[in-house]
This record gives structure tokens, C-alpha cells and sequence, in this order.
């Protein structure tokens, strides 16, 4: 039995139906009663899954009954069998729910170049709707994993103007992760009532702001999706304008995408720590970014932090190079509380307590441009040897 | 004694005058008699150390009599001393030299954010100078190494209508290899008779197609340059247009260069194989150079190479968010001699001729657009253990 709750009206199920070798659950399934109002964000690389181009396709027009998402060998790169499996993924959920097949939302993630065994999907489908339950959302959470060490969810209760309605959320990682959806696959559930236009609006805003804002290894991939349904089986007020309850929605909505982006980042590839780059006093936000994501997706700062070592160098070098204009006289930079560099010159700080600082597993650095007023904020993690050994053999 | 001619009138030392703490050469003196024309290209790092500044503010008017370069230390964010440093140190081997300061080029590489030890460098220059030697340039190029595992040079005869003359070249690296100058130091010498400006022609054009086309790990560093120096002893007719002995001499350089180039991959940290990616057929080279570059940065291809894994849907997917407009449809992967991929569709290769392939220290990966004329070649390595290994503690 699932710790968190899902929201009214939503099933979900989780099972091994022989994609992965070891026997690891690898089919999840959610079905939503009555159907949802949705909305999705998706990968920008240029190559893209079959199954995440159905899902892309048919998101806008439709309200959405269930959604199909499998682990361990992607749907993608396989040539028109690929589009012809996802569609047929499709018609057997909307057989079993009963809808047409466009009410079907479907991911994939894993291992690109493979053709899906389509047999077992289609079996695992039966059995996975025989599971579904309103508190098995931990079965399905960890059918989405690929490398992932631990299931990712969260769940809130949100007051909108006296209703009472739930958000729960779902997210795997855990490589390849990096700004513009990267190998990840992020689904929300909610019973509150929003208009498909208004969850577009929360869900591009909210995504910039978490799974936009986090790296690994500065790679994205081909399969990756936030998606979120809303039911509307709270009985609130619908949300079709940018009202009060759009904004406490939307706030609630960014803090439970944080958390989950976080998440992410902490099981990331081999990583032990949590890294947040916080650049300041920038003057303007596209400057900041640029230092913090540049900062970010340094392997040199990245295997320093591993090494605990605090070469603030490093941090002040990558700035230099992220392609951002700024003058580098009057940076400062901080690892958690401790100055190391002041106006662009090297300190002779304490050894000792930079040590302190850099031993916990989050870490904090900032960059002080002082030359206004923008900031941002990007979360990372250490590159350790286990980054390399997981990734030197995840196909074979 | 050094197995590489040094042209005539260069002469070379490299000592170890107490920077480094193991006791290896930190210290390297070129002096050139009579002094050269000379041309240099610089870091594109925002940040730039005291001793580059130095070098870029003297270059372009002055006639050069010595380079004096210092690894285990670089002068670099360490405030107003930095600059007074790199004129005590242009003063001291000026005196030696017994020409103006703004005749000596300064290079400086390692940690930054610590002040140099002066003084020991001043003395330091003085034993180098009594050494002063013409079959001593692997000392030279090993005093300029930091966690380089072995010192790079490389020599070429050209013949230019007639006249007999030397190209000489060393460099280091190895960490922090990335277009635009990484953490990486290249110095060539020629008794070939060229003007300033027809040797900077030469060597922007040449390090665009050998140095700027290597990457480690993407990070790129403050301190970081190529020179050559020209002292005419050579006697050939001076090169002061673009004629024969220009493009001869070009063509030459470009060879020299690319082969110190891909040493510095060879060499860089932790690296085990050689990794060339070719990016073909592409409808512009600015098309073909994103993608080589997105491909040749990707810690999830380089990992996948380290591990042997003929993991072309990593390939794909780094082109897929390289930022380049390209049809996936038409992609064609080669690893070596093998498809694995045609037309954006994944193969049943082979997995044991595959394996051959990736065994070898040296390898070849073709992406073939199918949509023009265009290419592009970029020289990465592989990502293993030891490069997390040696970044992880390198300050301390």
C-alpha cells in the first residue's frame, strides 16, 4: 500500500510484464474516472520517441481516459513499427477502459533502437488493469524507472476557495537529465477542476521553474514528458481564468515540481550530493542563467565537488566561458557560507571549514555579480565513479 | 638530449625552480636569436589570467625575444599582484635577455587564485638561462605540464622554393580540452622569414581546424593560448602575402597542428581511447559542427565508450539536441566500418564485430546527414574512472 494519496477519481497499477530482465516492474498504468482535462510538456530534442510523438499528437483534442507508460526498452528509432506499436499500446487500454484510442496517453523510456515486445505490453495491460486500486500509486511510480534507485512522488492537499482538492505527482530520472526534458518522465494527477488551457499555462510555467532547472549531465533525450490530468472530482470552482484559485494552484503546483526535481537530481547517476547554484545580483535573468546552468554542467566542478574539494576556480572559470557578459572584478563566490573569492581574487579562507561544509550532502554555491538585481537557480549533483561505471555498460 | 630539431636560432631550457611540490620542471625559456615576428590566439574566457593578459597586450607590436612559461601555479585571479608579477617576471628574463620587457611572451598554467612564488621563478630563470640549449626542447615541453602524462612536440621540415626550413611545436593540456582555448598551451617556432600578420592568418585559420576542434570534457580554461614565434634564419624569401610558400607553409602547420591536437586527446585526463567524430554530408558546416560537437561533449557517448557499448541511440539523441536543424529520418551511424543505424532506425549489427571495433584505442564514429556537401571532424576521448579520479582532488 502506496504512502500517498491519490486524488479522487484516479487508479493506478504497476507490473513486471517481462520488458526487463530482472524481473523488475516495467508496465504502469493510470486510468482517470471520468476523463481529464490534460496538458503536457515534451522533449525538444529533435529526434523523438513513437510513443511520445502519439502523445504529443493527441493531448491537445481530447479528454484523456488513461495513460500507458513502459520502462526498459524505449519506443523510439525503430522505424514505422514504432508508430504502428504505439498505436496499438493505445487500443488495448482503450478496450479495456472503454474510450477511444485517442483518450490514451502513452511513455516510453529506456533504450533507444529496439523494437517494444509487444506481445507482453499488451499482456501486461490485462494485468495491470485486474490491479488497479486508488492506493498502489508506489507500483506504479517505480514501473517508470530506468536506473533510478528509489520511486519519486509527492502529494499536497490544496485549499481552493474552500474545496479541498489533491495533487499528486510521479517523476523518473535519472541519467541524461538536463534542462528541456531530458531522460525523464513526470506525471501530475489532480481532482481539481482546471480548463486544458489553464494546466498548459500552470505546466510550462511550473516546468521552467523545476525540471527545467536541473542537470545531471547535460544531456537530454528522445522520450522525455510532464504531463499532468485534472479530473475535476473535487468539485471546485473551474479554473479557466488566471483567478485566485489559478495562482494557489499554480504556487502548489511549482513547490511539488521542485520537490520532485530535487528528487531527481539527488538519484542522479552515481551522485552524493545535491548541488545548488544560486547566481545573484545579475543584471538580468537570461545572464544569470546562463552562469548558473554553465556552472552547472561542468564536469571540472562537478568531480571537485565529489572530490570535496573547494576549487572555487572552477565555478569563477566556467562563468567565464557560459557565454555571458559580465565583469569578472566584481564577482564574488560563496560555497555554503563561506567566502572564497572576492571580487574576482582568491582568498585564503579556512580549509578546515570549507571541508565542513563541502563533507554534507547539499551544497550550496553562490555567484554574486553584484551588478543588479536578477538571480537563478540551477540544481545539480556530483560526478563520481559511479557515474562513469553505470554509464560505461547500460545497454549490454 | 631531445629527439626534435628545434629550428635554427630557437634555443630551450626547462627547470624545475620549486613551484611544483613534487620537485618536477615548472619553469620553460624559449629565446630566439635574432628576435621573431610573432602571433598569438587567446582564451575566450571572459576571465583571463594576469600573465595571458601580459602576452595579449605586447604581441602584436613587438619583436619577440623569449617566452618564459610557468606550470603547477598560474597566474590568475589573484588581483594587482598578478599583473605586477608578470612584469617582474617580463623584467627578469629581460635582463637576461638584455632586450626591452615587451619583447618577452608569457605563458602560465595550473591552479589559480594563488599568488606566484616570485622569487623563485626569478631564480629559477637564471638556471634556465645557463642552461639555454638547442637539443633541450622536451625540457621545455615537459615544464610546461600539468597532469599532462607525457610531453607533446612535434617537428616538420618544409621546403619553400628551395630554402630549407624547420617548424617546431609543443603543447600541453590535459584537462579542460574545448574549442576556444581550454586549459591548454601551444607554442611553435619556425626559421621560416614570415611577416606578423601572415603568421597570424596562418595560425587563426590553422587552430580553428586542430586545437578548437578537441574537446575532454567541455570546460575550457583562463589562461590558455597558442603562439608561434618566426625568426627568419631560415633565410627563405619572407612570406608576406598569400603565395606558394604560404599555402605550403599553412599546410604544413595545419598537419603539425592537428597532430599535437590529437595527443592533447590522447593525453586528456584519464582518457583511454582516441575518438574521432565525423559528421558528413551535412548541408552546412555550421549544421555538420554542432552536431560533431554535441556528439564529441556528451558524457553519456564518452561513458558508453570507455565501457565498449556500441550505444549509437546515445550518439543519436547528443545530435538530436545539438541545436542543429537535420531530418533524423535520413541519419545514417557508423561505428568504425559498421552501421549500426540506417535512416534513424537501429540495426541487428553484429555485437561481436562491434566489440573488435570498440576495443581499439583509436576510434572512428560517422554521421552521415544524407543532405549535402558539408563536414565537420572533432577529436574527443572516452570518459573513464581516473578522469573522475584525477579532477576530484586535483587543488589539494
Amino acid at each position: 500500500m502506496s504512502k500517498f494519496v491519490l486524488p479522487n477519481g484516479f487508479k493506478t497499477a504497476g507490473v513486471a510484464c517481462g520488458i526487463k530482465k530482472d524481473g523488475k516492474k516495467d508496465l504502469a498504468l493510470i486510468v482517470s474516472e471520468p476523463a481529464s482535462e490534460a496538458a503536457g510538456v515534451f522533449t525538444r530534442n529533435i529526434v523523438k520517441g513513437h510513443s511520445l510523438k502519439w502523445t504529443m499528437n493527441i493531448i491537445r483534442n481530447n479528454m484523456i481516459k488513461a495513460v500507458v507508460i513502459n520502462s526498459g526498452n524505449a519506443n523510439a528509432c525503430v522505424g514505422p513499427r514504432g508508430d504502428s506499436d504505439a498505436e496499438r499500446i493505445a487500443e488495448a487500454a482503450a478496450k479495456l477502459a472503454g474510450c477511444d484510442k485517442n483518450q490514451i496517453l502513452l511513455g516510453s523510456t529506456g533504450v533507444i533502437g529496439f523494437p517494444l515486445p509487444i506481445e507482453k505490453i499488451e499482456q501486461g495491460l490485462q494485468d495491470a488493469w485486474s490491479q488497479l486500486s486508488s492506493d498502489s500509486s508506489t507500483d506504479a511510480a517505480s514501473a517508470i524507472m530506468t536506473t533510478d534507485t528509489f520511486p519519486k512522488e509527492v502529494s499536497v492537499n490544496i485549499n481552493l476557495s474552500g474545496k479541498n482538492v489533491t495533487l499528486y505527482g510521479m517523476a523518473k530520472g535519472s541519467g541524461m537529465i538536463h534542462p528541456n526534458m531530458a531522460t525523464m518522465i513526470g506525471v501530475f494527477l489532480t481532482d481539481a477542476a482546471v480548463s486544458a488551457e489553464m494546466l498548459q499555462q500552470i505546466l510550462t510555467e511550473t516546468v521552467g521553474k523545476s525540471f527545467n532547472r536541473i542537470s545531471v549531465d547535460g544531456d537530454t533525450s528522445v522520450c522525455d514528458m510532464v504531463i499532468v490530468l485534472a479530473n475535476g472530482e473535487a468539485g471546485n470552482r473551474k479554473i479557466t481564468e488566471k483567478n485566485n484559485d489559478y495562482w494557489t494552484f499554480a504556487d502548489s503546483f511549482e513547490k511539488a515540481a521542485i520537490t520532485l526535481s530535487k528528487m531527481l537530481v539527488r538519484d542522479g547517476e552515481g551522485a552524493t550530493k545535491l548541488i545548488e547554484i544560486h547566481v545573484i545580483n545579475a543584471p538580468d535573468s537570461e545572464t544569470a542563467h546562463k552562469i548558473s546552468n554553465s556552472i552547472a554542467k561542468s564536469p571540472l566542478v562537478k568531480t571537485a565537488m565529489f572530490g570535496q574539494d573547494a576549487n572555487w576556480g572552477r565555478i569563477l572559470t566556467a562563468a567565464g566561458y557560459s557565454g555571458a557578459e559580465f565583469n569578472p572584478d566584481t564577482v564574488d563566490i560563496l560555497i555554503g557560507d563561506l567566502l572564497v573569492c572576492n571580487n574576482g581574487v582568491g582568498l585564503s579562507f579556512d580549509e578546515e571549514k570549507a571541508l565542513e561544509i563541502l563533507k554534507k550532502d547539499e551544497i550550496k554555491i553562490t555567484v554574486d555579480l553584484k551588478a543588479g538585481n536578477a538571480e537563478d537557480t540551477m540544481w545539480t549533483c556530483d560526478f563520481s565513479y559511479d557515474y562513469v561505471k553505470i554509464n560505461g555498460s547500460y545497454r549490454t
